[in-house]
């Protein structure tokens, strides 16, 4: 009879276990999860927060009793793993309701702790109105600070996924919000200029959004609040509640009721640590393919653990949901005897900001930049589905790509409708080992409310191969301030598009229906810059003018990229 | 300079064009189409009559002028080619507003005709009240027809994209209507299982929807409208009117005001004939995978030519915008010496049907079956994203591949959020070669907005591969109306969801939590055949029963896709 002990009792952890049950009849399987809840979702949290999921109960997917009445899993809540006694293939178990200790055999052991937030050691942040987010108690001191606290202001430190939500939460709350960043975009995986997305939509819902700003100290100014019996007020109203003094980067000072701390997640790997697991040089658990640390009796998946990068093969930590669940599932094959190799991970991410999505797979240009990795990139915006069918919506599109082998290399999206699915397409795409020559052909469905008979994909593969046989030559948005006597700006978009000034400084106008009568007015020794506003027509008037003997580069994305850059 | 002729300016024909100017400026090219329209929106015809899109003028996607000016493209409507004379590389055209004719020379012909409804001789089907749907005159006089006949009830024939779009649209009218479909199902590139969620959906809507029933014959009961001119009617109202008697193949007789005949097309191939260019084996036009004909120097794309089927390599028709779209710029490509190849069609479509989306891509189970391809299946319903965040549908997905490569056959999902997705991700796959096992690790977007940590996709793919493991045995649908005494159904859902009858006859419940208590109440010596509601819990119950020494089977998408098999 196997023994599998299992630490941790959320996503990977529960996969796990679920999966050893139905492989195994007579395996004992045991759980400790050191807080009073297992598998609950914790995907769920800001949104139950915001008041979306509107029953908190709908948050705890499991109980240890249907874990049991299920899978026959013995779940043990409130007790934490405190030692990992390998010699012995033991665990030293903390039973924190009554405070004893015991030991627990196993013959494999899955650690699945997860990540915890980073709360660097401002001054002051340890105080009772800052909270990070991270399970259903922090969740409930959260609700019960707000319900207590009058809240009328809240600050969110870090535009993450968590950092991004409670912002969202706060504003549907109807509470004013600051969203504070040190770097200068929110939502890193994607690129600085698709992010100006995400800021201008942060912004239009009047969110004070400050990037390149952090928290430098924290006051907090207490206030004791006495409950109103005679206003039937309970005991719980008898607290200790006030405000605190934030002094940001910039020296200035901002008063706020609740202080959100959100600027990351770091592995879980103490009990790791001390029982002297391998650790990888970022910090997490190292595993191997097959989820198995450097001790073959002991599995570990998940936010505490680093796996490898799907398109560089480097190590890498992403702590996200998908690769958790399907990790702890393969963990347990392997534990039982089959042999499952986890593939790699791309790092596939989405985030809802108000109205919109973010989203991204594979490496983005950063990341490209700082590995050396020479790569090429495409922009496209385009209706969401047929622009003639009520509810279309741009989809702004980037996809990173060889310029040598057309493989696709990363892709980020951001829209109202629809990039939940190009991200798919392009995850699948990249995990299959596609080329941009051969997203052309994909056959993606259409009809006019769900795509177009040209998708935003196929758009952005014939422009990607239009570059790499040499029919397009691009420049790109972080080129057009730099421009030389040598070049000439050419917008080629309708006059009417140009009103109030829409336009770049020192360009040319002479529009794309237009250019074949006024070729003449261009000059043949200058290279032509052309744009418009997303880059289609730009690449028609490129075309000509190319065919015509002049020389020319066409702004991908059109000013529509440029503009969101500085956003 | 090379003269380029396009046959035809929708879809391919205007594609075409559009990539022929771009690639060069000194081809003369010069585009024929017989009707007063060029690249309109054919896809949002029945949009428009049934009021999604509301001006005609967003139909009109280009006009001759836009088309001269951004395209240097000669666009000559009403101008029909009435003949092809190969050997002198020449059109006979007749300019169809003065009768007169004329020959245009060119180096390469581009066919883009398309493809006409089939209207097949029921007597009594010539009247002014029968309509078919093609083009922008067609839907003209259909909006004609419901405005001046006061049309109360509509009949459409045939139940697919058009049929079952035209329905909608009268729906929407608030026009009573009746769809009569020969065959058993809607929608045929689904199965007949599948389909039974869209027979539900036309139902709920009132519509009559009448399967298996045909149209016999048709009377025409004129009345004549003269125009009440004191009323300030206009000559317009001056028309013959009144309405039809349907005569059906079960004998009934049926009123209506408007009929509608959509069931099917055929591709336009009479010019092709007539200059003895290779016709295929089903009748459309043939060519090679260079979109080339059996006259090297004429290319024909679209709805008019047979392609060839990705996944069998077989001769295909499959008369839809995406392929036609993309066969018109790789004609373009080689004909301007570019050595382009079509990748051949999956097929790949999606109808919206009211709430509903019926999607599909490669292969469904009728044709495997007649092609004699090996294959098995899995039937999924699951959210189609976190289920606790709002807005979360069921996803009804199927999915068929080859049970000893793995290989994706062919995909099919039903449902109100995600189907296209779900299909365009399988589309992808299916293109890209993978195989079940490998769809295991797609790493999809998931947010709970947007998604859940394991995907329709990736459950779809554990089922798949359980059953390719032999860690599942499978019962599907169709086997079981005919158990014999051999077998025992054993239902593993809760007593509370087999209210009103909610459950297959001769059947036995134990609840899958309570499974382990009570196994001993189940015979060792018979086949237990488990079932659930989508599977999920039957595949609990199997793994438990299977690992307890029992013989069983899972009946795969449960009693949903049972009973949805029969609507």
């Amino acid at each position: 009879m196997t023994k599998i002990v299992i630490i941790g009792g959320v996503a990977g952890g529960a996969s796990a276990a679920a999966r050893a049950r139905r492989l195994s009849e007579d395996a004992e399987i045991i759980m400790f999860e050191r807080g009073p809840f297992v598998s609950f979702a914790n995907c769920g949290l800001p949104y139950h927060i915001g008041g979306d999921i509107q029953e908190r109960s709908q948050l705890l997917l499991q109980t240890p009793e249907s874990f049991l009445a299920r899978f026959n899993v013995d779940v043990r809540v409130m007790n934490e793993v405190v030692a990992i006694n390998r010699h012995q293939k033991t665990v030293t178990v903390k039973n924190l309701l009554d405070g004893s200790d015991y030991q627990q055999e196993y013959d494999f052991l899955l650690l699945s702790p997860g990540a915890a937030p980073v709360v660097p050691p401002i001054p002051g942040v340890d105080n009772p109105l800052t909270h990070s987010l991270r399970n259903i108690p922090d969740m409930d001191k959260i609700i019960q600070t707000i319900k207590m606290n009058n809240v009328e202001h809240a600050t969110v430190v870090g535009g993450g996924f968590i950092g991004l939500e409670m912002m969202e939460a706060f504003h549907q709350l109807g509470i004013k919000t600051t969203l504070l960043e040190l770097s200068d975009q929110v939502m890193t995986p994607v690129d600085r200029e698709m992010a100006g997305f995400a800021h201008e939509e942060i912004r239009n819902h009047g969110v004070d959004l400050r990037l390149g700003t952090a928290l430098s100290s924290v006051e907090y100014i207490p206030q004791s609040s006495i409950a109103n019996q005679d206003a039937g007020e309970s005991s719980e109203h008898q607290h200790l509640n006030g405000h605190l003094i934030l002094t940001l980067s910039d020296s200035s000072q901002l008063k706020t009721d609740i202080l959100i701390m959100a600027i990351g997640v770091r592995p879980e790997t103490t009990l790791a640590e001390q029982a002297g697991l391998q650790i990888g040089a970022l910090g997490g658990i190292y595993t191997n393919e097959h989820m198995q640390t450097s001790d073959p009796s002991i599995y570990a998946v998940g936010d505490a653990v680093e796996e490898q990068d799907f398109v560089t093969g480097a190590q890498t930590l992403v702590p996200l949901a998908g690769p958790a669940n399907r990790q702890g599932r393969m963990a347990a094959d392997n534990m039982l005897g089959r042999n499952e190799s986890y593939q790699g991970t791309q790092g596939t991410a989405i985030c809802k900001i108000f109205d919109l999505a973010v989203a991204s797979t594979g490496k983005n240009e950063k990341q490209l930049k700082r590995d050396n990795i020479t790569y090429e990139k495409v922009y496209v915006h385009t209706a969401s589905h047929a622009s003639y069918y009520p509810g279309a919506e741009t989809v702004s599109f980037k996809m990173l790509f060889d310029p040598l082998t057309g493989k696709i290399l990363g892709a980020q999206a951001v829209g109202k409708d629809g990039v939940d699915k190009r991200i798919d397409v392009m995850a699948v795409a990249q995990r299959a080992g596609m080329t941009v020559e051969q997203l052309q052909h994909l056959e993606l469905t259409y009809a006019p409310p769900y795509g177009s008979a040209k998708d935003v994909i196929n758009q952005a593969a014939f422009v990607a191969n239009n570059m790499v046989k040499g029919d397009a030559t691009a420049i790109h948005f972080d080129e057009i301030d730099n421009l030389t006597d040598d070049q000439l700006l050419l917008d080629v978009r309708n006059p009417a598009e140009r009103e109030n000034g829409n336009h770049l400084a020192n360009d040319v106008n002479i529009s794309v229906d237009q250019l074949r009568q006024r070729i003449d007015e261009l000059p043949k020794d200058k290279e032509i810059v052309i744009y418009c506003q997303v880059g289609l027509r730009g690449n028609v008037a490129y075309r000509q003018l190319v065919n015509n003997g002049f020389k020319a580069k066409n702004l991908i994305g059109g000013l529509r990229t440029y503009l969101y850059a500085k956003a």
